[in-house]
């Protein structure tokens, strides 16, 4: 264990700058914080404890073979961006993207802007059994703190890709995918009478332009959730849950 | 429209008092904020403005017939819960709970704590058809802010009932209603293999400890959603919305 005590240790002020995406993204590393992440098997590039962090924190850590680096307290709120932290940030490696193992059914996610949004899609993606995700350009980070919290985990297992919008479309349907929009059109047909080829790419849409209108001219079929009482439309995350679901159910009983 | 501009105005005082649930509850009055509220038809008690706000919002609010109030930002700060406020807070009178008239399927949740949480369940549930959401007693306020915010004006839509948790399970098996709670028991079903009867409740539970024993023991199914990735639970609003939705479309394949 290592104890550093100034601000300008460089070690520190690299994990500070980890903040930032533009850092994140040259150095390839990202935070995620609580012991939640500490049960998984994905090995920790460095781990951060707050200076009397508990025994059990101490000792869900042990399994990883890291480098391991305590605070005290004032240094680590420069680094937790949680009010009531639980006094531990995991310091992992971004994942690198895997272009040639896309499963069957993979999830797409155009400009999903809202850094909870896309973590809770990761989390309810990997429940229901999804292993990629592909965003396009101009979507929020995914190793942005929030929507990292947000997957509670699932970030760890999910296979996430970036891809100009243009190149999506063209993307897909070289590999013979069915490009499955969710959008409010008016031949969009009710989500659970879709019928699903070998291979689907399931789109949802910004949270507040819906999917782009270009990439809804070239798809293959567009389906809405109905709306059955007052309220005037689904958050995207509980739409990507229902529909995700849904899918996961007709794959089930093939 | 009048103009408050003295923080001793009794007026102004009062509706400050509103952001605490003791006010609330003795006054039966709550508020909601943003525009999309103005949308509704539910006639408002008062309507608060701040000073320079838009003439949209200003126009979406003259067909409401109710006391009209304009106030300078500074009072206006002391009202509103959001940092990026839209300029418009809406006091209405809380509805009254609505026994006699419960629909056959209802939704009940037992010790939800958490304001966003409940507000995404209201919103979802009404989305999905119910008109009837009972808590039980220990589960959040429905008009707090934050979850008013998050049910998107389902609030006004929805018949809220709040419960003893020991007069709940009576409740519904004097009035025939199948009991259905999402847990994860032995004996738990697929949620997509649910038999619905001619009357059910579907009970979600806390988000830590679930549904409560005492109410699983007396329940007549129990139901999961199956997990099919590395994910170890699900969020409890989201697993309300996959099972709402779930219930909704057998009941119109009925």
């Amino acid at each position: 264990m290592e104890f550093i005590t100034s601000k300008e240790n460089e070690t520190f002020k690299n994990l500070k700058k980890l903040r930032t995406k533009k850092y994140r993204d040259s150095e390839n590393m990202f935070l995620a914080e609580g012991r939640k992440f500490l049960e998984f098997e994905e090995t920790p590039h460095v781990i951060i404890f707050k200076e009397g962090v508990s025994e059990e924190i101490l000792c869900s850590a042990k399994k990883h073979m890291c480098r391991k680096i305590t605070l005290p307290e004032k240094l680590f709120k420069e680094l937790t961006s949680q009010e009531n932290s639980q006094g531990v940030i995991i310091c992992y490696n971004s994942k690198q993207e895997c272009l040639d193992k896309l499963g069957d059914n993979i999830v797409v996610l155009n400009r999903v802007s809202d850094p909870g949004n896309l973590g809770t899609i990761i989390r309810i993606a990997d429940a229901a059994g999804f292993k990629d995700i592909i965003l396009t350009k101009g979507s929020v980070d995914c190793y942005n703190e929030k929507t990292v919290r947000s997957t509670m985990g699932s970030i760890l297992a999910i296979n996430i890709l970036y891809f100009e919008e243009e190149r999506l479309v063209s993307f897909l349907k070289d590999r013979d995918y069915k490009i499955v929009v969710t959008a409010l059109e008016k031949d969009s047909i009710p989500y659970t009478k879709l019928n699903l080829s070998e291979k689907n790419a399931f789109i949802f849409g910004n949270e507040g332009d819906g999917v782009s209108k270009d990439i809804i001219a070239l798809s293959d079929e567009k389906v809405i959730i109905p709306i059955y009482g007052s309220a005037e439309s689904l958050n995207v995350a509980m739409a990507a849950g229902i529909v995700l679901y849904e899918v996961r159910n007709k794959l089930e009983n093939k």
